[in-house]
Formats: C-alpha cells, sequence, structure tokens
C-alpha cells in the first residue's frame, strides 16, 4: 500500500492539489486553472495530468499513491462518486469517481467541497481530535459540514448539513435564492451582512456606514465589520442582528447533535475573534445549559487548504 | 450464534420485556414492575430472574439468546453502558452493561429510551427502511432520537436527540425545565399545549376550551384537541400555535440533517392524521423546497413497543 495520499479540491476557478502523508503532513500543494468550457469535459484530464507530472517531479511512484480523494461542489451521490449537479463547473450528472479511475488507475473518492473542508478541519485543524464536529462556512453564502462520530452525516439525498438555509427568520424573512424565506444565509453570509448595512443606512443615514456607502456606492461585509470595531453604533446593530441569527441556528444543531466543537470559516470569519466572542455570546443564549458549556466555538484555521487534508483524508480512511 | 433476542425498555413504572427472533418478529413479551427503591438496586436481578423464568417456560436455551438489548432513561454512555443519572430509576452512575452482564453471562447493549424508540420504528414500525430516520416523541415532554446512515446519532456527551429542547420560542418564551427559554417542549408536549390552552381562555374565556375548564378546572392536551376536531375556535389557534414551533423546529433539523422519514410518537400523536396534516403544512414553509417535497411525515406504529424492537435490534446488530 502506498504513503502517500493525493487530495484534490475542485472550485469554480482553480483546482487545489495536494500530495500530503497518512500523517497529514502536506509534502507539496499547487493549484491549476479549473476549465469550465465544454461542460467541464476537460477537468478531469487536467487534473490527471497536472497530477502525474507533480509525481514525476517529485520521484513519486504512482504505486505510492494509496488513494484519490477530491471534493466538489454541488449535490453528490457519494456512493457512486456522481457529481448530480455542478452549475459552476457545468457538470449534469458527471460520474467524477469511475472518470478519474478511468485516467489515473487509482482508487478514487469522492464528496462534497463544505464536507471535506469539515473533515479537514476535524483531521488538521480547529477541530482537531473532535469526531463529533460542526463546520460552518460564511462567505458568500453559508455552507456547512455536519460530523458525527468521525463520519459526515449525508442524509438521504446528500443534501445533510445545509446549514445555510436553516430557517433563522421566522417571520417577515427575506427572500433566498433556495425558494424560501429567512434562511440563515440570509442573514450571515457576506452578502447578506451587507445587504443588513444597506438596509440600516436607509432607515438611519448616519455614521460610518452611510460615509462608506456615499464615497463607494457601495457597503461590503467586511465594511460592516470594520465599522463595528470602530465602535459605529448601527453596526453593531447589523453585527448583532446578523449573529444573533447565527448564533440561533448553530445552538439549535448543537441541542439536536451535540457536537464538541464549532468550527467557523470562510471570508466573513476573518472578521476574528471578536466575532466568535459575540457568536458565542448568543448561541449560550439558544444552547441547552450543558450544551452551552461543553461545546468550544472557535475560528477555522486551515483557510484555503481545508479542502485538501480532507480529500486526503478521504482517500486515507476509504483504502483502509 | 443464538437465533433469539431479548429486548428490554426500562421505564420508571414498568420494564417492558420481549424475546424477538432476527427477522423482528416478537416470540413473547411482557412486563414486570420496576422496583425503585433503595435507589433501584433491584432492577436488575428482577429482570435477570424474570427472562430466565421466561425463557425456561418457553423451552429456550440461554446459549440461545445472542444478546440482550436495554433502554434505560437518562444520560447514558453506550460504550460502556453507564447511566450517568436516571433519576426515576434512583441510579447514579450505575454500570447497568456490567451488572447485567454478570447476572445473565450474555452480552449486553445499551441505549437512551428515546433513541432505541427510534431504532424500533426504523426496524419494524413508520420508519421501516429509512436509515435516516427523525424520531420525535410528544409525550409529557418532548423527547426525540436522530438516526443517520443506520445508526443513532448521540453526540459527544450522549447528549444529541434532545429535539425537545431545541429553541423555537425565539422571544417572549416561557420557561423550560432545562434552564433556558421558549424550548419545543414548553409549547408542544401535552404540558405545553394544555399551558396554551389555560393562556388562550385566561385571554379570551369563550368556546369548548371554556366550558371544559369550567366543568373539570382543568384542561389537558386531550381537551384541547377534541375541541380543536369540533371546530372550537380557540382550540385552533392553540393547535396552530403549537404545530407552527414543532414544524419549524422538524424543518430545521430536516434542513441540516436530511432525514427520508420524520416519525412521530407519544401521547400526543394520538390525535391522529388531522394532526399529522398540520405539522406537514407548518414543515414545508420551513423546509427547504427539495426537503419539503422528499421528506416523508408519518405517526408512530409501535406504540409502547418500539422500545423493545429497538433493544432487540441494538443486541442484534452489536453481535455480528
Amino acid at each position: 500500500m502506498g504513503k502517500w495520499l493525493a487530495g484534490i479540491d475542485i472550485g469554480g476557478t482553480t483546482v487545489k492539489l495536494s500530495i500530503i502523508n497518512e500523517l497529514g503532513n502536506i509534502k507539496t500543494k499547487w493549484e491549476i486553472p479549473t476549465n469550465v468550457t465544454e461542460s467541464g469535459k476537460y477537468i478531469v484530464t487536467d487534473i490527471a495530468r497536472s497530477l502525474l507530472e507533480k509525481l514525476e517531479e517529485l520521484g513519486i511512484e504512482k504505486a505510492d499513491i494509496r488513494g484519490v480523494g477530491i471534493g466538489a461542489p454541488g449535490f453528490i451521490d457519494v456512493e457512486r462518486g456522481l457529481i448530480f449537479e455542478a452549475v459552476n463547473l457545468g457538470w449534469k450528472d458527471f460520474p467524477l469517481k469511475e472518470e478519474m479511475e478511468k485516467e489515473l488507475q487509482l482508487p478514487t473518492f469522492v464528496d462534497n467541497d463544505a464536507n471535506i473542508a469539515a473533515i479537514g478541519e476535524m483531521w488538521k485543524g480547529a477541530g482537531e481530535g473532535s469526531v463529533n464536529l460542526l463546520c460552518v462556512t460564511l462567505g458568500t453564502g453559508v455552507g456547512g459540514g455536519i460530523i458525527a462520530g468521525g463520519e459526515v452525516i449525508h442524509g438521504e439525498s446528500g443534501m445533510a448539513g445545509e446549514i445555510g438555509h436553516i430557517t433563522s427568520v421566522i417571520e417577515g424573512g427575506a427572500p433566498c435564492n433556495c425558494g424560501k424565506k429567512g434562511c440563515l444565509e440570509t442573514v450571515a453570509s457576506a452578502t447578506g451582512i451587507s445587504r443588513l448595512g444597506l438596509e440600516a443606512i436607509k432607515k438611519n443615514p448616519t455614521g460610518i456606514l452611510q460615509s462608506i456607502y456615499e464615497k463607494n456606492g457601495s457597503l461590503s461585509s467586511k465594511d460592516v465589520f470594520d465599522a463595528f470595531k470602530e465602535n459605529d453604533p448601527l453596526a453593531e446593530e447589523v453585527v448583532n442582528e446578523s449573529f444573533k441569527h447565527l448564533g440561533f441556528a448553530l445552538a439549535n444543531l448543537a441541542n439536536a447533535i451535540n457536537p464538541k466543537t464549532i468550527v467557523i470559516g470562510g471570508g466573513v470569519s476573518k472578521a476574528g475573534d471578536v466575532l466568535v466572542n459575540k457568536i458565542i455570546g448568543f448561541f449560550k443564549e439558544y444552547a441547552i445549559p450543558k450544551i452551552a458549556q461543553e461545546t468550544t466555538i472557535r475560528l477555522a484555521t486551515l483557510g484555503n487548504d481545508a479542502g485538501v487534508y480532507g480529500a486526503a483524508w478521504l482517500a486515507k480512511e476509504r483504502t483502509k
């Protein structure tokens, strides 16, 4: 059995690749552009070629690769390694596992990108050692992964972990892309925080937020957090509104699945510890006292590498 | 390996026992009183003696029992079969698995009563064939069990599945025994529905609910449902209020764990299909459209037998 693992994370713009050993130490990592032309038909061959070139460069035999783990966006049939649909890549009913195994003749294992990021944080990141882990990614949208007893929960049709579509605004919530209203994503994503900021200055055009808006004609979630750190009252209102909903959703998930650790990643998490402390405050309000006391909430530590770590872990575990 | 399984469900008043075959057919079931005197020290020997007597009566050799599964109330360390605390039974840090194995010399496996009920419904009840299952029990309190990929989710300290303590009333919720406010249990348990009914007639002393209250000096959840079925407007308000919160909590759980089936059991579920339809209505409002479409919600079918089925399943699976 080979001693190396290939961990691959396919995104809409770049594919991240890595060679990782069984202890989770990265030997090397690199990126290639994602070629989404012609319904993404070149992606698999691009990955395979780049991986084989890298192995040659490193003087590693293909036989020394124990397995290939891949994270991909979209809805996935994990058993078959089939991507039902990944709009960003142009894939529909795409047999990723089968195609990659045909190219590489190496056992290949596939999961959703949010799930492998959660696995990565469990293996080598902020959740290290937590086999019961909840991962939430606050980016343009809100994604997530739930790990119970060391295994990702996929649910009946691979939709488990869709934390962003928990309803957290019960009455009068904003419409969400998913078709319903008041989803966590509408208030806790970068987009959602920016929207709440714009709504706030519409009602009350004062302070730092209004100045930024007048200057730039727009207002980002980073603007809101920067203003919050400068004690702008309106920015604080917006952050409280957003994180109250986030704390509520995370507490209710924790009440139901009792994780050891909740890891918060994604662009919004760059706001740092001040943000984590806010979330913890609201979390404690809605969590069962014992859960509130025992659950650790912390920032993700692997950043963009979480995916390749998680993908490599998948290759390691599934080839045991 | 023996062909029979012993399934045992320990409650505060009675212990339910059964002999079940590997296909899940009950050969016989019976009950004995739960002797809670002297911190429940006689419970294990009572169970062992009753089981051995029954085996003799049936002409089954002890060697033909493949394993013993037991459900018990309270917080449990499932690995060790240790009951941290079961207030009803007087047990504290009670090594149930160890004690029972000493008495019977048969492999014994223990889980929480709500979890074995969920397993029972998965094996032989309303969730038959659903390896992704959410079970909620609406009784004096609200309990639950979550099964993902055929296995119960226990969480970091055995508290997973505490569906009754999901916060579903965000603002101004009633205090709950668990120490926080607005728990699902405060509005969807028999006790909670009765409380909502009393609050409703306090504000608006009219209709059937008020008549019952004047006659009996009390108002049960059954009274509320009976009045609802007779189209009493106030009772309908109460039922809507209660089930809106239940639908909300179940939808958010389903958004996160994507079960195939949600099974509703417990005394309150005796209100029947009219109740299920109400819940489905609210569920669809808060669930991701694909989840709303694909998740089945139905009444539990095993009633009080769910526990012994689930306990027997535990014995079957753990002795594989």
